[in-house]
Parts: structure tokens; C-alpha cells; sequence
């Protein structure tokens, strides 16, 4: 297998957009392909990732049309979709379509509208990504799943649901501060624990704002051989290991607090990587909801298991923090439009090893991680990046 | 890159099922698994197709599922989805993962579910693979399109519109004809020209028997490297080759009876396989409508453009012709679960090469194509197999 890099990364500002999905992928894609310094011409096939254009803009088979938008004649183009994993996964399989030979320079990307749905639409749509058979008409909503994990993780721990639910506002905190660094991110504004404690309350214990909200964005990444890389731009940014992990509805699930998906996907990334959760400057991971969060933050191995809001408590994600988590703002704050959050993952952890993350960037990040879930619990896909220069 | 090789193939019988998309796709897979004989658990990876869940059961993100039904734990799953192409292209990605070295033995397919949808939704969702920005709104629908095609056809060769009428009828009749034959086909009627000539017209000039039905279906495919089909099965195929193109909407077609997405997919095929037309001995391709056939054998290269029509009044893509095409009756008679289309395709070649296909069976067959229309035009996947003992 040849070393992948990452040459150019792009995304729209997250939020709110009149565009539609593929003028969306086309402002993502042209930034990426002018950070990569490429013309669309020398692209050789597109990854795209779309979770819901048939419910938002009565739109299937979007990929071929994404890449004509971009004037991309001829190539392979294939939709990906795993729920929230789908920009990862389809950034996953164009490394190893890279890695494996079979093209040189590849697309891959993702788009998603879900504020034109409304909310209550939305929600619903989202739901199909839990098992249709067994969960939505038995009356389980993510945040209802989520919500769950939370009550058993402070069981399971013995951490005080008082004591979970103020480190769990402390994520909202902390990614909302990260987020109003971000000048792409869905939501800028500082919010205090009091703000948090004062919301909306969703499904006991979790408030709306440790909730991430909906939102439209779209984000792309320019992958190329670490060798043509090293030609093409100063600092590649190396793919140096991927893993991915499937579970089924939550009545598999023996352990909701141990994802076996994460541990399966972030075991063959790290494997592949030849490095351990030591090794990781920064991370940006699947916080749709605080408490996962801290699940995702034990599963990738940055802490003990049940140790993690503790971590938080004590700062130690926070971007001067032992390790960084979600320093865009994360899922909460920079918006979480789902067949583009894992590419936008990928553009804040390129941005953060090539020290161009601004007011958010965290000092001498050399190999970053991205962790995307996908479904309740059923999806994972991890990617680890570094430097490669 | 390894070489690949299919090792066991299963399909439940297309038509009208009462089963769930994943109880249908977990029969094909039992009967793809005791074809192999190979256990579950030998499984590494789904490459997972569906197209229309969402709208058939509310089920978003299904390949998890997929695999857990099966007891398949932890491995990757990924939904693939690029209309009615998906599950050839799902194939197409599961045999690069073999070959790149990633895996050793995976699975692939597709299931849908279209009839629960009924007639008048079903038209809508299957014209969500159109693009939407420019077609479904201006009136244009798939059985439009390819109407549009077979006129632009008939005057662009010179071919009077009543000949071309009567070539199209007899496409049906030959696919209804083989469809007959073969138990596991959504129809197994036999037809005559003038039951196509007494159809409904559907969209001038074709009728309904121009047109394939919709059908509920699953169809799934192991594959491993050749070196070890060798050694599981005395019968494996060789995946030789493959190819994927693509085209935007149809204001980006030049020349509407020659798709350029084909011809770009077909030529990567047989220059992968190292192959050329004339070693085809049989060939599954994208019949939808009668006249998608005509324009299919030609683009595949089998006849000279505007020839394609002349050659089946000649019988020669019968069974016992120069080219046998669609001998299990194809999308007309086999019937379009279009997220299980292809994987049943790949079945038919499969067991032709293997001289399993029964009551139509093309005698001394060692060289199969098989070819997948996505989308109005839009998406083209091509495989080559062969046999490899």
C-alpha cells in the first residue's frame, strides 16, 4: 500500500444556507482545490457524502451531479452513506483508493441541508439512521438514546448525576469557547454553565444545549499520494491509519458506556498508525450530545474509562489541555450538517497540524485524530493524521 | 493489485415479498454463504446496497443492520448508493478492497423493497436518481427520457420509427421468453410482439412491455482473493475487470445514443480483463427499457452504433446467438429491485460461467460482462468475469 496525504481542505461557513447541496459542495470543493493548488481536470473520482437529498431536495444518486458541477467529466463518482460517518467513511475509502493504486489524486467530501426540513422533519429523518424495526416506533430518539447512556454511565461509574451533569455542561462550555474562535463555525457566541442549566430540558439529563443543533454545510478534502504530495505542496498532511466499526441496533449493545464499534475502528487506526492515544496532539470527536463527548474520549483511549468528565472538569481538553478535543467547537458549536461532519473534522485537524487554525489553533499539534459516529452507536470511523513534512 | 475471484452468489426470488428489506437480504447472503461455504464469521466487510430505505422502510444507514442480522459483529459496513447502479458498484469496491490487499473475503449486494411503495410513489422516488435541480420539474421522468432516446435513435440512424418499434417489442419478447426459464424471475411469463403492441403507452413510443417492472429483491455476492477461491471452491470467477463513469444531467449529453459514462466504464473494463467485445459469451446488461438494451449492446461494443436493433431481429443476442444478452430475462422479466439489481446480474454470469443457470443456460460460456445503468445515464458500472479454473 503507497503513504496518503491530504494536499487541500475546504468547507463552507456552517449554519444556515440558501444554497442548495451542490452549490454548497461546489464553494467546499473550489477551496479545496485551490489549498491543493489542483485543477478539477486532475481529479480522478469523487467520494461523496450525503445522508438525506432525497427528504431535502428530492435528490438520490447525487454524486454523479456533484462532480458535474465541478466540470469533473467521466470519473467514477459514488455516494456514501453511514449516518452521521458518511463524510469519513467516504474519506476513508478514497485513502485506500490511493493507497491501493488505483487512482492518484481523488475528491471526497460531504453536503448536507437539514435546516430546510424544519425541525420537527428533521428529526425524524435523523431517526432513520437508529433500526428502523426496533427502535423509532418503540418511541427511541437519539437524544432519548443518549440520554440513556448518560443515566448508565453515572450508574455504571458511580459519578453522581449532579456531578456528570455540571462536566457535561463544562463540554458545552468549553466547545461553545472553541467555537467562537472559529470563524466557519455554526455558532459563535460564549455561553456560561448557568446557560446550559437554564435550557431546554430534552430527555432527562440532557439539556438542549447538550444537544448539537442542525445544520446545513458542506466540506471537502483533496487526497493524493504522500510521494506526489511532497511535490505538490509544502505540508502534506498524512493519512496514517483508518479504521472503521459497525454494530447493530442498541439491543446488541452489551456495554453502552464501551462502544465496540469505536474500540473495533480506533484499534485498526492505531494499529495502522503505529502509534498509541499518546501519541495524539489533537482530536476533534463526535460530541452530538456532551455525554458523548466524554464516551468517545475514553473509547479513543485518551482516559480511563469513567475518567473522562473528570478530565473535563480539570481541563484537560480544553485547547491548552493534555489533549485538545474538538477545538473547531466540535459537533455542538461548528454545527453538525451529518454527511459533512466527518470532512469538516478532517479540515480542522489539516488546519491544526499545518498551524493555520487561527484563534482556535492548539500549539505544536503535530498528528491529529477524528473520530465520527454514526447512527446510535451502530457506525464508527476513525481516521489519524500527521505531518508529513 | 491481487487477483479476485467470486466464490458463492445467492438471490431470493425477485417479484412481491412480504419480507423486510434485511429478511430479504439476509437469505440472498445465507444462500451466497452456503454457496461459498464459508461461515459468517470468515466475513470482514459488507459493501452494503440499497437505494430507496429511507422511503421503503424508514431506514437511513442500514449496512450495520445488514451485517448484524447475519451475526456479522464489529466490521465495516458501508452503504453504497448511486441508483440503479448501486449494488454493481458496491460489487466494484468490494473486489478493489480484495485486490488493494485491505481484505481477504468479503460481502456485497443489495436489497429494495419497491412495491410497498405502490406504483405512484415509487415513480417519484425512482425519479429522485434524475437530477433534480433541471429534470423532475420540468416534466421529464425516466420512461421520458429513454422515449426521448429511442426517437433521437430512430432519426439519428435512419432507422423508420416502426422498425425500431418492432426490434423494441422483440427485446421484450426475448427477455419475457427467458425469464420464463428461470424460476427465480419476477415474471415467467412468455410474451408476444403483440402483447407489446397492445400495451398501455406508457411514453411514445413505449409501451408498457417496453418498460421493466418494479420488483422487491435481494442479491449478494462473496469475494475473495483467486488464490484462495481456489483452494474453497472448484469453481471460483475471476472478477477480470471493472469500470465505473459517470455524466451529469441530460443537458450534459451530447449524443444521447451513445452515453459517454458507458463508454468511459466499458473501456476501463476490458482493458483491465485485457479483453475486448468479441470475447464477451454472455452479457447482463441494463435493459429498464427495450430501447436501454439496443443502445447498451452497442455502447458495450458489441454491435456498431445503430446496428444494436438490427442485430436482435437477427436473433442475434438470443441464447443461441452470437451474444447472448440477458438470458435471465434481465430487468424486463428478471425484474429491478434497483439496490439489488446489479449483485443479481453478477448471480446470472456467475452461474452461467459455472453452467448452473439451468433452463437458461448459454452453452460453453467462460467470459461474462456485466453492465449497470444508473440515473438517466448518469452512472455506469461495468465487471468482467471470467471463469478461473
Amino acid at each position: 500500500m503507497r503513504e496518503v496525504a491530504i494536499i487541500g481542505v475546504g468547507m463552507t461557513k456552517f449554519g444556515k444556507h440558501e444554497e442548495t447541496l451542490l452549490e454548497m459542495f461546489g464553494d467546499a470543493v473550489e477551496e479545496a482545490l485551490l489549498d491543493a493548488k489542483v485543477s478539477p481536470k486532475e481529479i480522478e473520482a469523487v467520494f461523496f457524502g450525503n445522508c438525506l437529498g432525497g427528504f431535502e431536495e428530492g435528490q438520490m444518486n447525487i454524486s454523479p451531479f456533484g462532480a458535474s458541477v465541478l466540470g469533473l467529466k467521466d470519473i467514477p463518482t459514488t455516494r456514501f452513506e453511514c449516518a452521521c460517518a458518511t463524510a469519513t467513511v467516504a474519506i476513508r475509502y478514497a485513502s485506500l483508493s490511493v493507497a491501493s493504486g488505483c487512482h492518484d489524486i481523488v475528491l471526497a467530501g460531504g453536503t448536507e441541508k437539514t435546516l430546510v426540513m424544519g425541525t420537527p422533519f428533521a428529526t425524524r429523518t435523523f431517526a432513520m439512521a437508529s433500526d428502523s424495526r426496533y427502535e423509532g416506533f418503540s418511541g427511541i430518539t437519539f437524544p432519548g438514546a443518549f440520554a440513556m447512556m448518560a443515566m448508565l454511565y453515572s450508574k455504571q461509574y458511580g459519578i453522581p448525576l449532579k456531578t456528570l451533569k455540571e462536566r457535561m455542561a463544562m463540554i458545552a462550555v468549553k466547545n461553545h469557547r472553541n467555537g467562537a474562535r472559529n470563524p466557519k463555525a455554526h455558532f459563535r457566541k460564549e455561553i456560561t454553565i448557568d446557560d446550559v442549566y437554564n435550557s431546554m430540558m430534552v430527555a432527562d439529563p440532557l439539556q438542549l444545549y447538550d444537544c448539537c443543533p442542525f445544520t446545513d454545510g458542506a466540506s471537502a478534502v483533496i487526497i493524493t499520494t504522500l510521494e506526489k504530495a511532497k511535490k505538490l505542496c509544502p505540508k502534506p498532511v498524512v493519512v496514517a491509519g483508518t479504521g472503521q466499526g459497525s454494530a447493530g441496533s442498541l439491543l446488541d449493545q452489551k456495554d453502552l458506556p464501551r462502544l465496540r464499534a469505536r474500540e473495533v475502528a480506533a484499534r485498526e487506526a492505531y494499529k495502522q498508525a503505529g502509534l498509541t492515544p499518546k501519541d495524539i496532539d489533537v482530536c476533534e470527536l463526535h460530541d452530538c450530545f456532551t455525554i458523548a463527548e466524554i464516551i468517545a474520549s475514553e473509547g479513543l483511549g485518551f482516559f480511563d474509562h469513567g475518567k473522562g468528565s473528570e478530565a473535563v472538569e480539570k481541563g484537560e481538553t480544553d485547547i491548552g489541555g493534555k489533549i485538545p478535543i474538538n477545538p473547531s467547537g466540535g459537533l455542538k458549536a461548528r454545527g453538525h450538517p451529518i454527511g459533512a461532519t466527518g470532512a469538516a473534522q478532517v479540515y480542522t485537524i489539516v488546519k491544526q497540524l499545518r498551524k493555520e487554525a487561527g484563534d482556535f489553533q492548539v500549539d505544536g499539534a503535530k498528528v491529529g485524530m477524528v473520530d465520527t459516529l454514526g447512527g446510535d452507536f451502530s457506525v464508527v470511523c476513525n481516521l489519524i493524521l500527521k505531518r508529513g513534512w
